[in-house]
C-alpha cells in the first residue's frame, strides 16, 4: 500500500474579488494526485488535494523537493493500520532549515491531505473518521456549524447589492454572515454594517473581516466605532506578524477577535497565543490546515492550544472546502466556513450537501469526499490521467 | 534606463556540510541576471544576484509572479538619479497576502539586489556607496570587520582536524572564528570549544552557532556550561519563531546571543526585539538581506531597530558574499561573515580581497562587485547569455 506516483498541476482561481488588503486576480492553486498501488474495481486508488485559497500554487517545491523525498522513502505506507503522518512529514522536511515555513508548509500540507485522502479511500472510511480515531479518541462531530463569508468590495457595489447578497446566503440556509471591512472609509463601512444588522435582526449573526488592511493609525477608530455594534467577531485587525498590534486592538475593542489564517506553523500560532492578547473562550484561531503542514501538525497545534487553556471549539479553520469540513468534523472545531460565491470550484462542499439552519453534516464517504464535487473531481482526474 | 529582460537559473550548491539542524546536500540557489537597455562598450549593462545560501532556489516564484509584475510596470527606472526600490517592491508585491513572507521574500530580495547591481553599474559606483547615499546620509564604512564561520561536524572529524581548520583561518588573516555546537553531546562540544579557545588564546575570539538544533530540554545545560567560557556570542539557541525560548535562554546564559538569519520580514525582526529578550548593545541581529526582501527592507528594519534603541553596529548580516559586504559597508553594520570552505563559489568575496587582521575593505568597483569573482561571474554570464 504505497505511493506509485505523485502528479501536480497549477490552475488559476479565476476570481475577481477584492478585500481590504489585495485582489485575487492572479491567484493560482496546485492540484495534487497521489496514485497508489492499491487497485479497486480495476483502477488504482488515487488521493487528491489542492492548496486551499489565497496562497499561490507551489508545484515547483513539490517537484524539486517534497515529492522526490516522499518517493525515496520505501517504508512509507498508506496501510490504514500502519500509516504515520509524522513519518510523511519527516521525510518531506529532510534538508529544510528551521523557520520561514510558508515556502514549504503549503506544498507539504497539500501533499499530506492527498495522502490522507488515499488512506481514507483504501480504508473505505471518511478522513474525518480516521483523524478522530488517531488524534481524538474516536470522538468525531460530523454535524458542523458553517458560516458564510462574503461582502467583498466591488466597483459600483451598493448597500442594496450587499443586502441582496446577504439575502441569497440566508436563502441558502446560512445563519451567520461575514462581510469585509477596511476597504472603504469607516463611515461607509459603518453604514454597510448597520444595514446588514438591520436585515439580520441580531448583530451576533454578523462578523467582519479586515484582512489586515486597516492602517495601524486607524485601528483605534475601528475598535471604538465597531465595539458597540456587538458583532460576532472582528477578523484580522492587524498584520499577522504584529502580535502586539493584535493585543492592543483587543484591549480597546474588547469583543471577540479572530485571526490566524496567515500563520503557517505551530511556532507562529504559539506566538499568537503567547503575545497576541488572545483570550481562550472568547477569541477565535483560524489557521488553514493544508497551508500549514497538514493534519498531523494541526493535531499538534490543537494539543499546544489545549495546554494553553484553549479548546477545539475556539478554532475555525480557514478554507471552506471538503478538507476543512473533514478537519472540523474530526477535531471538533467550533465551525467551518463557506464561500459559495468565490473561488469557483475551489470553494464549497460536496454538491449534495445542504446547509440547514446554519449546519452541514460531513458525509460518510471514503476519503475527503472530493468525488462528490462533480466539477472539481473532473479537474483532479484530469491531473491524475 | 529600463529592464529589458530578467533571466534566472537554479544551480546546486554542491555542499556536504552538516550543522546541528540539517545538512546542505540538496541545497540549490537561484542566479538572476537583469538585462538593461543601457549599453556600455557595445554590450548591455546586466545586474546580477543570487539568493544567498541555506534557502532553496525560487525561480518558479520569479517566473510566475515577480518578473512579470516588474516587467509590466513601464515607469520602473534604473536611472541612478530617479530609481526607487520601494516602487520595485510595491510592483512585485501586487496580489500578495500579508504574512507567510519566506515564500516570496527570497525571490524578491534576490531580484532587488540584481536591480541595485544594475543601477550601480549604470552609475559607475559601488552599491554600498549608493545605499549609503540613499539611506545613511552618504556615510559609508568600506573597511569592515569580517569573522569566519566554520567548525562544521563531519564523520570522523577529530579535535585535531578542527584545530587544523582554525589554523587555516588564522593564516588567512581572520581573528574571530565561529564553530558549530549542538550536533554532538555537550561534553564533546565542550572539549572542542576548550581546544579552540586554547589555540586562540582568548575566548572573545570564538563564537558558537547552534543552528536552532539544541532540544529545548538541553538548552539550560548548554547555557550553564558555556556561560563561564566567555565566548563572543552564542548563535541561534532556539527555534527562530520561539521568541520566548530565545528570551529564556538569554536570561540563563547572560552573555551575548546572536540570531535572526531565519527571520524574513520586518515584522518578525520586530517580534524578536519585542518578545525575544534581545538587549541593544549586547546581542546581535543577523538577518539575510537578499532573503528578506532586499536592501530597501533592510533600511526599514534598521530604522525600526534604531527606534527600539539599537544601532547598526549590533547587526551582522547573514550571507558572506559581495552582497552582504556591500550592505555592511553601506549601513555600518558591526561586521560581516565569511565561509571560505563552504558553499563553493557562493561564499566568499572578490578574488583579490585580502583579510588583514580581521578586516576587509569593500572595493570601489561599480555594482555589487561580482565581476571580481572570476568563477561566479562566469556562471552569471552563462545565465545572461
Amino acid at each position: 500500500m504505497r505511493v506509485v506516483e505523485i502528479r501536480e498541476k497549477a490552475v488559476k482561481l479565476k476570481s475577481r474579488l477584492r478585500n481590504a488588503a489585495f485582489s485575487f486576480d492572479e491567484m493560482t492553486t496546485s492540484l495534487v494526485a497521489v496514485v497508489t498501488d492499491v487497485v479497486r474495481n480495476g483502477r488504482p486508488v488515487i488521493g487528491y488535494a489542492f492548496n486551499s485559497t489565497g496562497r499561490y500554487a507551489c508545484g515547483a517545491q513539490m517537484r524539486d523537493r517534497f515529492v522526490p523525498r516522499l518517493m525515496r522513502e520505501e517504508a512509507l505506507t498508506l496501510d490504514p493500520a500502519a500509516f504515520d503522518p509524522d513519518l510523511w512529514l519527516k521525510a518531506m522536511m529532510f534538508g529544510e532549515k528551521p523557520g520561514g515555513d510558508m515556502e514549504r508548509s503549503v506544498a507539504i500540507g497539500t501533499l499530506e491531505h492527498a495522502l490522507w485522502d488515499a488512506v481514507g479511500k483504501i480504508a473505505d472510511r471518511p478522513v474525518w473518521d480516521l483523524i478522530a480515531q488517531r488524534y481524538r479518541g474516536g470522538q468525531a462531530h460530523p454535524k458542523v456549524f458553517c458560516y458564510v463569508g462574503g461582502g467583498w468590495y466591488a466597483p459600483g457595489k451598493t448597500i442594496a447589492d450587499l443586502l441582496d447578497e446577504v439575502r441569497r446566503y440566508l436563502d441558502m440556509g446560512y445563519t451567520l454572515i461575514k462581510v469585509k471591512v477596511g476597504g472603504a472609509p469607516l463611515a461607509e463601512d459603518l453604514a454597510r454594517l448597520e444595514a446588514v444588522i438591520a436585515l439580520l435582526g441580531d448583530p451576533s449573526r454578523l462578523a467582519v473581516d479586515a484582512n489586515c488592511g486597516i492602517p495601524p493609525a486607524l485601528r483605534p477608530d475601528y475598535a471604538a466605532a465597531l465595539r458597540p455594534l456587538g458583532l460576532r467577531w472582528f477578523e484580522e485587525p492587524a498584520h499577522p506578524g504584529d502580535f502586539l498590534g493584535n493585543a492592543e486592538f483587543i484591549a480597546s475593542y474588547v469583543n471577540a477577535v479572530a485571526t490566524g489564517e496567515n500563520l503557517f506553523s505551530l511556532e507562529d500560532v504559539r506566538n499568537l497565543v503567547r503575545h497576541g492578547g488572545m483570550r481562550p473562550g472568547v477569541d477565535i484561531i483560524q489557521t488553514d490546515v493544508p497551508q500549514s503542514y497538514g493534519i498531523g501538525t494541526a493535531a499538534r497545534i490543537l494539543e499546544m492550544l489545549e495546554a494553553h487553556g484553549w479548546s477545539a471549539s475556539s478554532v475555525l479553520p480557514h478554507g471552506g472546502n471538503q478538507m476543512s469540513l473533514n478537519q472540523s468534523a474530526a477535531f471538533g472545531y467550533g465551525m467551518c466556513e463557506s464561500y459559495p460565491d468565490a473561488f469557483g470550484v475551489f470553494s464549497g462542499y460536496a454538491d449534495d450537501l445542504k446547509v440547514e439552519n446554519g449546519f452541514i453534516t460531513a458525509g460518510d464517504w471514503p476519503g475527503l469526499g472530493f468525488e462528490r464535487q462533480s466539477e472539481l473531481i473532473a479537474m483532479f482526474r484530469d491531473v491524475a490521467e
